[in-house]
């Protein structure tokens, strides 16, 4: 007779669960602990988001919604993403609104892969990546990206990875946790390539408006992309609304079509009240995305001036909120830095091995908390090395 | 070179859109038409519990929550399923918050399918669960319930349909399109079984509190059945509570390792502000929701009379807020029916074929609707069909 867990799938008990949230449980017991481990704003939502979340409550907005979105809120994507990004999608069927990128993403790549089926990625990356490639029985194919490099995209490694089979490509351009960014020519260069593979690109540009130096630029946008693209963006990163659990994809309507079937059955829509909400923060949410974003630009510039001086060899991120400093010359791995540096200093971050192998000899410190607690971190941190 | 549509997985293009949303993508454009096709209450979440909401949006609660829910949320979860179902769930490991129903049922089937297994459920039956199966490579095995029965359970069927390899079987009591039950000594019946076959319960158990006869009993209560079951429940029927998309699953916690390994990567965690709302709906919902019940009740007396007398035999639900009369003495197929309904009486209902080939012969006509609703539809079916 079987135990509980001897019902569980072969690959899913393969995955391992995510190395982030693991290490926090630990984190999350300390007293005064500063945490720089944290994947999300430490800004609330802006106000004026909120109340009009608010008041669709009000008004008894409580009901399903069509399972691709609200109409009205399909076409401010469109119109933002057309404004924005360069390339416009038809919002009654190239427009598909879900929980937050993560389920976009889900849905994405149970749309398009059959067992067997390669998808590459590059890494470090975001944990999920690589097991939701997993999760439909696909094969994840990892490209390096270094911090020589800045963590940019390298069209050679892409090439050296290639095998046949590999269908798709997903990219996430500025990078967590890297903050590494793509440049127009790079982007071109994978254009050509998927092209010349006959592959898809699925781009998730949920930080792309948290870009602090020279423009973002879609792949999507490129002549003849468009049609071998899937465009995920959300309001959790530019907007403070991770909780609201609010993206969406945007493609051509033969994938969305796939998608939709995935979500419709598995999620039936995303929350009413949160696509409310989403609706003020298109048309409204500039102003208070900016203020934002000038709070991390700042202390952004804090801090990854205090590694390099503190000797974590950090570059500049160009985008997100993620400084991603080398801890190679402490002579430990990343999860022990982590550790002794949670235990001597009191200050959480994130072993890089938790993105994947090629973001061992580094940590991932956030700088979604406030400029004077980054001070206090970054001092902790200067005393607790200069101990050792 | 691929379109767009070629890059979809092949078992994603064999599946076919639910049925439901595209007929009622035709009854949204008829004006003065009356809808009793909807899947959901009529009534707004009760405004104590949105409420709840608003205060959580005012205080600034908008960030992630712990993967498996606020801790508070699933403590109260844990107290109502025991009081209520008499089974407990120990809130630190075995009791996951998702978005929906639709959700925790997806986690749970990609969490325990191994390509090729395969997955009972009785028919006709929501429209999700055979298409959720084939999208994790699962084969989905009907078991057909009967009007005889009044769609009723009926052990001989399972046990006729059954075959090596089946390893759960989904159930759903009372059953959306029917308002079928199972009564204790059938529920032991099922358990017997499945322990004998060594397989698993998926129960989804989402209309529970909306039973009119008899006492709703859990399958998981019952000696030795919690080891062998995943118990579904959400937020969006009782507590007309839909748009919130909110629900979760109790389970053992070797069970919920793996469906929570599905969540976190695919979801991350279900909006806060609908787990805020799910708190004090579990807390103080009780009353609101014995009101839904009670017009329910008496809106089904009366829609289950008028159709016996207009012909359309139907059974009276003992649960839900569905009736499903028969329409074989029409000649005609549920489609052709449900076509002929919306034009002739401008009245919309779901072909019960949309929940399974067994569902054909029947329409499913929801009476969440209000009581007004309920007889001028009636009379205007009523008046169609004399002319006939």
């Amino acid at each position: 007779m079987r135990e509980p867990k001897d019902f569980l799938a072969e690959h899913v008990r393969d995955i391992p669960r995510s190395g982030i949230r693991e290490f926090f449980a630990i984190a999350a017991t300390m007293e005064d602990a500063i945490s720089l481990g944290i994947g999300e704003p430490d800004f609330i939502t802006p106000w004026h988001i909120r109340e009009s979340a608010i008041f669709a409550l009000e008004k008894g907005k409580t009901s399903y919604t069509d399972n691709l979105g609200l109409k009205r809120l399909r076409n401010e994507i469109s119109r933002y993403v057309d404004k924005n990004y360069g390339v416009h999608y038809d919002s009654t069927c190239e427009i598909m609104v879900g929980v937050g990128v993560s389920e976009v993403m889900d849905c994405a790549l149970r749309a398009i892969i059959n067992p067997g089926d390669k998808v590459m990625y590059h890494e470090p990356c975001f944990v999920s990546y690589s097991p939701s490639v997993r999760l439909c029985h696909g094969e994840a194919v990892a490209v390096k990206t270094r911090a020589e490099d800045n963590f940019s995209f390298n069209i050679d490694e892409v090439r050296k990875a290639w095998t046949p089979g590999c269908k798709a490509i997903i990219i996430n351009f500025p990078t967590n946790p890297t903050g590494g960014v793509a440049d127009e020519s790079q982007l071109r260069q994978l254009a050509e390539f998927v092209k010349e593979k006959d592959m898809l690109v699925i781009s998730d540009e949920v930080y792309s408006e948290l870009t602090f130096e020279g423009k973002h630029v879609s792949i999507a946008s490129f002549d003849g992309m468009k049609d071998r693209c899937i465009f995920l963006h959300g309001f959790s990163k530019a907007f403070a609304m991770t909780g609201f659990r609010i993206g969406y994809a945007c493609a051509p309507k033969g994938i969305i079509e796939g998608m939709m079937k995935v979500h419709q059955y598995a999620m039936m829509c995303a929350p009413i009240v949160s696509q409310e909400a989403a609706i003020e923060a298109l048309v409204n949410g500039a102003e208070s995305m900016e203020h934002m974003r000038e709070q991390y630009n700042r202390r952004r510039d804090f801090i990854v001036g205090r590694f390099n001086e503190i000797g974590m060899d950090c570059h500049y991120p160009k985008g997100t909120f993620y400084a991603f400093p080398s801890i190679k010359k402490f002579g430990m791995s990343s999860m022990e830095f982590a550790k002794k540096i949670l235990n001597d200093a009191k200050v959480a971050v994130v072993p890089g091995s938790a993105f994947g192998p090629s973001g061992e000899g580094f940590v991932r410190a956030s700088f979604s908390t406030s400029y004077d607690n980054l001070v206090k971190a970054a001092d902790r941190i200067e005393s607790a090395i200069s101990k050792w």
